[in-house]
């Protein structure tokens, strides 16, 4: 990513004039206000703004008349057991506001997060940049042999470079159609409703997207899982560790009891009882099907 | 209402500590941090924080790197185009969080709003105050005579005097009993859940609201209206109060384009048309019915 | 719960007129269709219409031209899977109508669930019926000693005959007091909108509500639990054996993978491996906190 | 759009099967089931399911025992009343169950009506097909020299030609080098998570999609609307027709009280006040923008 002199101005431009405000502010959050993190080759997440901090979940939680906190080891308390016990409302008391800009193809599942708000760029209105997703070479991974629905290991040799080759090629001559198709310069030109429809889904694009802390910690427990794909997943990374700056106790509890936890099933359950209690189970005793046992193997073995 | 003493003084500490922060501050809300607003005879709306202002409402829009916003008037055009023109997304991006004290059958009717975050105090775990909602002598309406769900005027007289016995004894014995019945004192007690069952629904209850500025002022169009009850109305009346303040040409547009506009249908379409040009048109060669007609003669005339 | 003669009437009517149609039927729910099933002294919830059937999950998670199931043992192992893994949406394919009557202070927890479709009747425009939940004895409960949201063992005795009395008196008065007001009998009456003010929170209100199969199961994962109010988990429990017959598959996968099911923290993970390979861990080794520890022990222990 | 041979017995079989149900059905509704409505050159529309009918929007709305309908002119007459004075809880009794095939440029339009229920066919998981939206001559438009955000008139002659050829060949290429690149024939085969963002936005997904009445008259308001891209005008007329069938008098309110309504400003109802009362009105003196004035004359003039 490389933003233009222009735009440097704009931020450094927006981060010379601090205000006074009667609002709860947020330290660790302050610092990285309109910064744009770096995502993929051309893409980033900057925050735009906030609202909220840790001692404000617990200010809802307890409906207060004032600050509403207590010693900071009794609010991060009351925040560990909030996440445990699945209170959502008082993680909804805090929001965030994000520009970011991404791949189509990564915008099109980051958007059926439904619970957010969103403004796009839209390119009905206005003309796109010459900006597309090329992965770097350990990226161009090859179909997963288990996992219909995921990647193995990076392609190798000639067949990693043609897929660059064609990727590069084919983004460049879409793009290069889409000027021309939209160009009047000598002719009336193409809509750019219509123009955009051959621009392929790794050419970037830009939102606004705001979202209150607990749907945002929902879309990172699936997106910064290991599951989610490489290029959602290094978003979801980036925002973690805006969100651990924002939100320390609440992120911890997060990591705890979210990213870090594992849920088992009732069979899993009584298996592990089992188990704990020196009894000897395979999955033809377990009760499980082939893939919940190995699933269950994973979670117990370190 | 009053507060007590130490909630003035949470109230005062809160407000004497401003902040540093690089985030857009809207000055004619900050004035409004913390204060409550009386409402009714004991509720009130207190503003917690806010996210947001005109010109973030624009930045959205534009997708943009800076600020996003050109000259003053430029952008009060651009959000005077968007609320027209019902686009919702950009008003999304303003966000505001709100403390509230209100009847519980207010509550109920706000709650119907479901595009917002509530955190309520809790009567399973908490013990209600006494407090209660008892109309002021003005507001003691009859039913009305031609709209099912509406009132008419003050009663009067010894009918009045009447109701307010009732509600005030009521309410007492009611909170009375409630005491009686969760007291330890020489008694086990019983549970808080079971019973705030016999609290009626005067009595006051609290919540923290946070909203962003599109569901407010949906909120705000319906429940500042003429039609709605008297009891909500006057909370949606201070909030306007409130957003007149935080985005002053949003409000301003909301005034224009909604709380002063009307919906004309097909047929009222039509039948403005043919006035216009000067043709005399009632209700028999309208093709409203009697109600639809009633309605139109009530938009257009002044 | 006793329904009028007209009213049950009116579903043997309903009940008696089969009509032919194309979409899938759920032969388990048919036989509920507008049957009341009681629930506490006066409430009850009936099944008004439904969409989808155990095969719909699957033909929508599969985007099939045609019914898009295969064999049952097949769809059950996706439905399994899916349930596992979270995905949400293929459940929100169906979708259940509900007419349920409770009694307000249940009504104002369970609203509290947004993601669904209320219509509520309407005290502003109506006469609420004299109807109150009175608790049977072994449901009149202290506070709970260990729990500041929960409730103890049944009050006995004296105790709990003063709080019988208390209930059904209190009750009498308001009907009685809210009859008086909004009577129109040598008076303007009071407008209903304020007379139900008076009214406790033990009044039975009801409700058309219409909600996805994914969002009714996280209502009944927090309903039906152990943790909920009595008043709530009894309609949540009617509500399970609904679902049990609708979308039989779906439910057995809902009770392993969600209400049997434990979620474990980083540190109990850690723990329990620890644990398998024979190690004795307490809860100072733990990394937890004495109450984490003792959840954690509850999930271990058979 | 032509339905494989094997689709088409899938939909044979599908409609072959009546069954009996006691649920309300709607005649007009059940005549689309399963058949796809052409859309554009290969996409459809195909209505999977439904629930409700005109007589379930009354019946919710008067939170009836049975039926819940009076006499069919007593019920379009509450219809047109709710509709009229923006009740929409009734409206979200009623659902809808679609399946539907179009470009992904109409998909992220499509997409972010948010309250809907949504299931893409996955191509993380699976193969795209290779089908393209190309657009029919009379649709090749021009960029509208008056509106940014709109197209003109039919490009003509060799544009109109040049334009066609690049959609074609970019299409064609984009796809054979997909297929290049998830090939297994001699290589290892890119991850097709990968490879789809070669794929251009005028390719076709599907998705089934499941929305309540009241959310999808909101889509085919804006969507339906002279002003929305073409491309997705298409899918909302075809809608439109269905939903004419499934429930006809809220269809009718729908086109008086939404599509063939506007919506007057408080600074047009003035003029229009002042108008009727002979007084001749223009731009200066009708406190306008000379935006707002001409809106305002397109709404007044036949």
């Amino acid at each position: 990513m490389s933003l233009t002199p222009e735009q440097n101005a704009e931020i450094d431009e927006l981060r010379s004039n601090p205000s006074e405000t009667l609002r709860v502010v947020s330290e660790g959050m302050e610092k990285h206000l309109y910064h744009a993190i770096p995502v993929l080759d051309h893409g980033f997440v900057r925050v735009i703004d906030y609202m909220g901090d840790d001692a404000a979940i617990c200010q809802a939680a307890r409906v207060s008349y004032g600050k509403g906190t207590k010693s900071v080891q009794n609010d991060e308390g009351l925040i560990r057991y909030l996440m445990r016990h699945w209170h959502s409302t008082p993680f909804e008391m805090c929001e965030i506001k994000l520009h970011v800009k991404l791949p189509v193809f990564v915008a099109r599942q980051w958007i059926r997060h439904r619970t957010a708000n969103v403004n796009e760029y839209s390119a009905r209105y206005s003309i796109l940049d010459r900006e597309f997703y090329i992965p770097a070479p350990e990226n161009i991974a090859a179909q997963s042999a288990v996992n219909n629905q995921g990647r193995g290991g990076a392609l190798e040799g000639e067949e990693a470079a043609r897929v660059l080759e064609i990727l590069k090629a084919d983004s460049a001559r879409s793009y290069d159609n889409y000027q021309a198709m939209i160009s009047q310069d000598g002719q009336e030109g193409l809509a750019r409703e219509l123009a955009r429809m051959n621009l392929p889904a790794n050419i970037y694009t830009q939102w606004y997207w705001k979202v209150d802390l607990h749907n945002l910690l929902h879309f990172l427990r699936l997106r910064a899982d290991a599951h989610a794909q490489y290029e959602i997943r290094v978003y979801a990374d980036a925002i973690c560790n805006v969100v651990a700056d924002w939100v320390p106790a609440a992120y911890r509890a997060f990591e705890d009891y979210r990213m870090g936890a594992v849920t088992m099933s009732a069979q899993m359950v009584d298996c592990l009882r089992r188990m704990i209690k020196g009894e000897t189970v395979d999955q033809d005793t377990s009760g499980m099907s082939a893939r919940e046992w190995r699933e269950f193997k994973e979670m117990i073995d370190s």
